[in-house]
């Protein structure tokens, strides 16, 4: 993300909002009409039916299809990272780039599994954010910027994104996201990220502290939140998230620091979000928290917390499922099945 | 199974109890062992390790490996539905078996998208077992026979077995096998099953209560209750089961009756299910109870309740991906990644 194509500033993002597009009743509305006479008893596929429901109301189309499916990975480094926050040393983000483009990778095998396109993004590796501890982590620049090149991740058809992210040291900066956005202090949200215990994780809940306690009177600004304690890998799922509202597509949300990166549109409107689904909860002990100031209710629960698009996709192979078995199950009539007595 | 191969008497079956393989620790060992360098954080992906330990101890090798999956569904129709217990004709069974070889089925769609084989076996569909209000369901002779036409299914080197079945009305006698092994009454363990209420769940729950009275002197013997309360596909599934442990093929539970199915053999020997993963916890109410009863934690929980081997078919896609992630991801070592500091 050396020369990013354009620079919106914040001001062209606030304005997105004011244009999104709602949930599509009519698609829905026929998903449901459809539902009812598929070879099941009513509302037996539970979730399966709601997701369903959901990408007809945001695709805008029923059936619903789930053909071009995107996990997009952007990985971004952090100047915090010098504190000491993280188990890894920073040029780890580097080296799983570097994975990821071999298919080394755990986000690899399941992208082959479920049949899912994977890009990665790196942005700006060899240049840190700023240290959240001591400085804003981007200027308005360069997260608008970073911002509007996240959003590229929606072209090319896409019908479904699932957005993951790789970057030693950002669930600290995830941390301070949440604690800026919903409350609480650095305790409540710092937890052992990739592993850190100890010293490690007590240098971690400081410098989170220390970062909130600088950046403090800009909280009542969700954007500004992002540009102060955020990463670039963070303000670009951000873009891309509003983005594929713009473009109707829905997107699946992974872990802790995913959902950070969602977390700030929620705070500019909470409508910004009904396009997400979450894919799980992670085992990063607040990530629950997070999901529950929201009022979201993640899909899975199988106590991951590796990042890099893995929960998304997942749930991707879900919501998969749930697109083929409404399109695909023959009706009562069809099949000459007999009805509920 | 109008002439079944062989007839196993139950004392032969309980003899297969005490030759039952262990998990093999070696295994497990050597999983644990390269899991360690894996390009990820340790235990970074919860659950799916331990489906990776899961898939090496009960296959007896490692890595690990799915290249056979298949989905067994057995289907059997029950005298007790002519108590008005469900709230479908008796003659769904077949018409639903006959949509599951077109094609039309919701499990279809599971295994088409998950790279599933799906074998259906209708057990004298046309000769419904008897009505447990009344007389056992089955003859010893009946029962013996229908497990091992159940053991069937394990054949052709498959190495993973997911169960599934379809009976209407046999929610209702799933109910009774759990009372009667488990404890507590017919309103316990009786919920709507395809969607029963008011009247209608009276009936069932009655039928299931006339059932318990019935019967209740030969509770303490597992193989009597699943003879007495029981259904063909129940008795089958349990039969593929344990022929299953037998040859070092791991099991996927589907729902609340095949969950029953299971609990008889777990009631013989709680070692005896050690190979099977549940796959999720269904929405009929007492399924919940029943998984507590036996200790077990299902893997999802997407409040679904068709049956058919579709919780099953969901969980396969998850065990695939655990033992594609095990044995395809790079080590630190292969992709030049720093490990932990």
């Amino acid at each position: 993300m050396t020369t990013p194509h354009s620079a919106l500033p914040f001001d062209d993002i606030r304005a997105l909002f004011r244009s999104m597009p709602e949930a599509d009743a009519a698609a829905v509305a026929r998903v449901r009409a459809r539902d009812a006479v598929l070879t099941k008893p009513p509302r037996s596929l539970g979730r399966l039916e709601e997701i369903a429901e959901w990408l007809a109301a945001w695709q805008g189309r029923s059936p619903p299809a789930v053909n071009r499916p995107l996990v997009a990975i952007f990985a971004g480094n952090h100047g915090v990272a010098a504190k000491g926050v993280s188990a890894y040393p920073a040029e780890v983000t580097a080296q799983m780039v570097e994975n990821f483009r071999r298919g080394g990778a755990a986000i690899n095998q399941l992208c082959v599994l479920y049949d899912l396109s994977l890009k990665v993004y790196d942005l700006a590796l060899e240049q840190p954010t700023g240290d959240i501890t001591e400085e804003p982590a981007m200027s308005e620049l360069d997260c608008a910027a970073t911002m509007a090149f996240g959003m590229e991740a929606t072209a090319g058809g896409i019908d479904l994104l699932a957005i993951g992210e790789m970057g030693i040291g950002n669930t600290a900066v995830a941390a301070a996201i949440f604690a800026a956005l919903f409350g609480g202090d650095a305790a409540d949200w710092v937890g052992p990220g990739t592993g850190v215990a100890g010293e490690g994780l007590a240098r971690k809940r400081d410098a989170v502290a220390k970062a909130l306690a600088l950046h403090r009177r800009r909280f009542s600004d969700p954007l500004e939140v992002l540009r102060r304690l955020g990463g670039r890998e963070i303000a670009a799922m951000a873009g891309a998230v509003l983005a594929a509202r713009m473009g109707r597509i829905p997107v699946i949300v992974d872990g802790f620091v995913a959902t950070a990166a969602v977390a700030v549109l929620y705070a500019v409107d909470k409508r910004s979000i009904e396009h997400c689904l979450f894919a799980h909860v992670s085992a990063e002990p607040a990530h629950a928290r997070a999901l529950a100031a929201m009022g979201v209710r993640p899909l899975l629960d199988l106590g991951m917390r590796l990042g890099e698009g893995t929960g998304a996709a997942l749930a991707a192979g879900i919501v998969k499922a749930a697109a083929r078995l409404h399109s695909g199950m023959a009706t009562f009539a069809e099949a000459g099945v007999s009805d509920k007595e």
